[in-house]
């Protein structure tokens, strides 16, 4: 009985919940597909400055963009309760210390912000100043909040 | 010999690439990060407009307005040869019939653009209308192009 009444409970609490994830496992594979598609837009910029790759103003500026849009989604699916046990290189640092992960996370956001903006006005220098913000707070906050 | 120089030419092509992918999984990776996030939030409005979730007209504009970058990401994706192959369910009809395959794709970021307009300007009526609209291409999309 009681785990019907759980299971009733969690079901209320499912079709009012503001996220979309129903398993604590959804929520971990949607900030991971966040982080790959960020991992992978961020690497493309990186080999630009490096010089390793042309540069290319607008297509460096299309990837900032994605970036920015990408960075506001993963927050909500932190939040999922369980989402910290499991396939995840997630520190439990996150929860204990939330208020740290979201400032973090809200400088990243608003570092790509700045970044599609800068980049999309079309100076290379000004722009790769505003890469090696944004950059230096990934470090940090990885090295935080992210296993290895 | 040949291997080294096949290793020049190869690295040459990646250096002026326009995609971020180095390997053909990788872009398979991407596209699939990309769909896992579209269907998250498209799935948390479908419960909206079918009624099993407190309607939200600000959460499902904001769903609405990720999706519609979302939908942006992964083209180019697709353009890396060899990602037809290995873990994916995409159709060899992608490549086959890549003019239809990218008239469904755009239509689909033209009518997730017009539904983060309509949601964003508060009516539900008329977003309700718009998110069948973008609902329907899904399925068609889907079924030409995708394995279930």
């Amino acid at each position: 009985m009681k785990k019907v009444l759980l299971g009733s409970v969690m079901l209320v609490a499912t079709s009012v919940s503001a996220t979309p994830f129903e398993k604590p496992e959804d929520a971990i594979h949607y900030r991971q597909s966040a982080f790959t598609m960020i991992a992978a837009n961020f690497g493309d910029m990186a080999e630009m400055v490096k010089g390793r790759k042309d540069w290319d103003q607008a297509a460096f500026s299309q990837r900032a963009q994605f970036i920015s849009q990408l960075s506001l989604m993963p927050e909500e699916a932190f939040e999922v309760p369980g989402s910290d046990q499991g396939d995840t290189k997630a520190k439990p640092e996150i929860w204990t210390d939330w208020d740290g992960f979201t400032v973090k996370l809200n400088k990243f956001q608003i570092d790509m912000a700045k970044l599609a903006k800068v980049s999309v006005e079309g100076d290379e220098r000004a722009t790769k100043r505003a890469f090696g913000v944004a950059a230096k707070n990934c470090k940090s906050c990885h090295s935080d909040y992210k296993f290895r």
